[in-house]
């Protein structure tokens, strides 16, 4: 299921580059038993099985190169993954990723092997599978040459608490809707105040949350108090 | 990039059984130019490459089957993906998704040619490709004979507004870590006031803000009031 994942685009450079290294191991790999089983029923009832700790605690012992590389369980029980928590991560040398899967893990896992639970949204996946990708993926961008110079900009504007301003590329008239004049008119004090005040109405419109703990002027202030009562109309 | 992630787990069965059908298509195959240009500089200065928006305006057209098929762009400036909203797409026959690249898309795409835009959490990926493949995964849990009984349930608890409360398996007694004796009552009353209380302690802890709109026992006010003062103390 990773294979191409990692060899394409972004992640595929890094690891080129030496800066990445992503290895992917099958927890059957580290079953005793003939069948390989890596999971079983749950203790108490209920539907579905639960994946076994022996596998994952051999597994762990095996790949974990430093005993503090923390040990991550993928899974919707966890503390929610973001930017920041994104680019602390970015800082370890090494971290092992556990895909959780049908009904979950095993508890003494979650208590004895792992160092943390980390979930990627309030959503439910088949698997940990396509969260591990995510994480690769925002956690790379962080580390040092992975992305060029255009995309720690881009990073920037995240951090800065707010969504992006909108823009446009050629051609200048397409099909009758045109680029905002104010982008042409080669005053970038006015474009940067432009690109702030729309990159301002979007978060107002989308992610209002965003903005609670931020300083606003007097006209952003008046900007959320119309968007408010936009909604309210509605 | 896409190859393998479809078709292996549980999409794959899906897309077997014929009840989820997912189509990749290449932007690059909706340029009329002869080097295929999909991006270009964006107008009023500025780092890195904004995607242009005839290709996707063409291949939008192209691909969309109903005229109220919803059209998602996945960028980190959407609507926070959820459970819930997981759910209601599902109903859905056909949706669209186009992955952003670069810097950006054409503001003309977001107000013209798509008819929303999607986050799948507080991070910023090097594209919209893995959003996807998770935006793709949590949808199809929802699309019916997709998963089976077990995993509804799994759903439901979800549903519940709390995190899922602890799986234990075999072995009974794995290197000194006992599976707790409850599981082993067979009083199944018992077990699932276990479970709950689990569930909600996990909760509390985690992602106490779960809980804000929830009616409380007495019991789960004074757990909620020692795990607060637990953490004040750290």
């Amino acid at each position: 299921m990773f294979g191409n994942v990692f060899s394409k685009g972004v992640i595929n450079k890094a690891r080129e580059k030496r800066v990445v290294e992503v290895h992917v191991h099958d927890l059957r790999d580290y079953t005793k038993d003939k069948h390989k089983q890596v999971d079983d029923r749950p203790f108490g009832g209920g539907e579905g099985m639960v994946l076994k700790p022996e596998p994952i605690f051999s597994a762990v012992e095996a790949v974990r190169k430093k005993k503090k590389s923390p040990v991550i369980l993928l899974s919707p029980q966890g503390e929610r993954f973001d930017h920041r928590l994104a680019e602390q991560l970015a800082e370890e040398e090494q971290i092992v990723l556990i895909c959780g899967r049908y009904e979950g893990v095993d508890e003494r896992v979650v208590q004895h092997s792992i160092t943390g639970e980390i979930s990627i949204g309030d959503y439910v996946l088949t698997g940990g599978e396509p969260a591990a990708i995510v994480f690769v993926d925002a956690v790379s961008r962080f580390v040092t040459h992975v992305v060029g110079k255009e995309e720690s900009v881009r990073q920037d504007s995240f951090s800065s608490g707010m969504l992006d301003f909108p823009y446009y590329t050629r051609p200048r008239d397409f099909r009758g809707l045109k680029v905002p004049e104010v982008l042409f008119s080669g005053d970038h004090a006015k474009i940067e105040q432009w690109r702030r005040q729309k990159a301002f109405e979007k978060t107002a419109r989308i992610r209002p949350e965003l903005l609670m703990n931020k300083k606003l002027s007097q006209k952003e202030k008046s900007i959320l108090k119309e968007i408010h009562w936009e909604r309210k109309e509605r």
